[in-house]
């Protein structure tokens, strides 16, 4: 082949994959939201209880994605997972036994596994299937289930929680949207049951939704909180993949304030290895502006 | 005409309705980025400088967009706008004489003539087209043009800076994104110019592009920022429609602090109207997570 139709071809091959114009787009109530050109799709199957994608781009890596929801992704800086655990555990003085409600990624688990004063944390998922594609896409994400005080149920949260005699100094709702396979755990018999599983001193965090798109679902939820809780705080995060990128969370507690029991010691000594969270960040998360406060008064 | 077919028509009209499916996208590099359905292209003229458009959209309202960027809209709860001026305008303890350049939309203007301690606000803007849209489409953000203490200029920003024989307590720098009209005004020649336009005890802000999208940019600038000025720190808000909703500030300064020379006396007394502004978040913007320090370290 003459060099000239070769490098000719080469050009060709290269347009092909820029003609790969395939976009994923997150959509509020069709509106408008996040479009992330996709380079290649590495896996998209059906569980017993949803659609699972996992897709490569260029932006934000390898991304998950649940039930048509993008859940995590390498480029993310780990602010969610981040912010869920570190947060509550260093608000309570001795945070021994942890249960997460969801949370198939792992991302939660692994970074509550930072944690020495942990002695046992139990993740309740229903779907085995997001764990199982959480370990061979994200391994990074999911190193938490190697450590032995990790103890992993495959069950429906729902269930988990009316039936369970124990009790727990933190539990987490790691959930998706309140569509889906997690519908029920927005709701307030749920959380109240929630409530009852925790010990005197116990908190909550449950994610909360975007404060910018989903003002009804916040102020609904956030009623609740207040009715079951004698403590229930909004904090935030910038969350680059979720709907608006500014995410919500509810700090729920029975005992402990989030700033006056933050125990900035026990930050320091643990030399903890974040990407988004550290002790500034765990204060300044709970200043909310004023469309916020507005919301949930 | 018989009911039944009147009834179908009205459903045919709204069917139509949505047939204009055209979307507005402002993608970084090609790759990813806010997409939102368009209701109706309500203006789209060319000044001598840029293109500017006005959009009407369902989740964001009315929208002006300069250049192939996203500047204002009814529903962005004016974050940018009030953190730009309120910041710097509470730390410092006697602001009389204000510039801004840029800032045609006059949104930080009208944020500005809030404080009865301004005695001037000169405005810089080179493209007075976009004054005259924003009175026209967002009046709520240009009412601070009324103020007698309000002076507008039509020039070139870099020009009136060389050329400026005054001194001026605030400078900030309401800039569009680093490319078209305002690239010149990203390079450090014109931050030091402000520098010498500035009192000794001066401040200037300047929006400092999205920590998540614009890493190289964020380290040159701040680079910059810290060569010229003995105080350089930065702090961010959530602005929907920004790339990534995650916005950066930079805070340069002589002499104040923003943290310890906050007056929080002046924002009690004065109480403010503002939809994202207000004291807790005047201190929780500076803090950062850990790999926005790691940009700008």
């Amino acid at each position: 082949m003459p060099k000239g139709d070769k490098e000719k071809m080469y050009i060709k091959e290269e347009g092909m994959n820029d003609l790969w114009n395939v976009w994923y787009s997150e959509l509020h109530e069709g509106q408008s939201g996040l479009t992330i050109k996709i380079e290649k799709v590495i896996e998209s199957i059906e569980s017993e209880f949803q659609r699972i994608d996992v897709i490569q781009t260029k932006d934000f890596g390898k991304m998950l994605v649940l039930y048509g929801s993008l859940m995590v992704c390498d480029n993310d800086n780990n602010s969610y997972n981040e912010m869920l655990a570190h947060i509550p555990l260093f608000s309570h003085p001795s945070p021994k036994k942890v249960l997460i409600i969801g949370g198939g990624d792992c991302g939660t688990l692994t970074e509550i596994m930072k944690h020495p004063e942990v002695e046992s944390c139990t993740m309740c998922e229903i779907d085995k299937m997001v764990v199982d594609v959480s370990q061979k896409h994200f391994p990074y994400l999911t190193k938490g289930i190697e450590d032995p005080r990790a103890n992993l149920i495959f069950d429906d949260g729902k269930k988990f929680i009316e039936e369970s005699k124990e009790k727990f100094d933190i539990i987490l709702l790691d959930l998706s949207d309140p569509i889906g396979p997690a519908a029920d755990l927005f709701q307030k018999e749920f959380h109240q049951k929630v409530y009852d599983c925790l010990n005197d001193d116990g908190i909550m965090v449950a994610q909360s939704e975007s404060p910018f798109y989903n003002k009804n679902t916040v102020k609904a939820l956030y009623n609740n909180f207040n009715d079951i809780f004698p403590i229930a705080k909004m904090y935030t995060c910038f969350m680059p993949i979720y709907p608006s990128s500014y995410w919500s969370f509810a700090f729920c507690s029975k005992k402990y304030d989030p700033i006056k029991d933050f125990d900035s010691n026990r930050y320091k000594n643990l030399n903890l290895e974040t990407q988004y969270y550290n002790n500034e960040i765990h204060k300044a998360s709970f200043a909310l502006p004023q469309f916020v406060k507005k919301i949930i008064k």
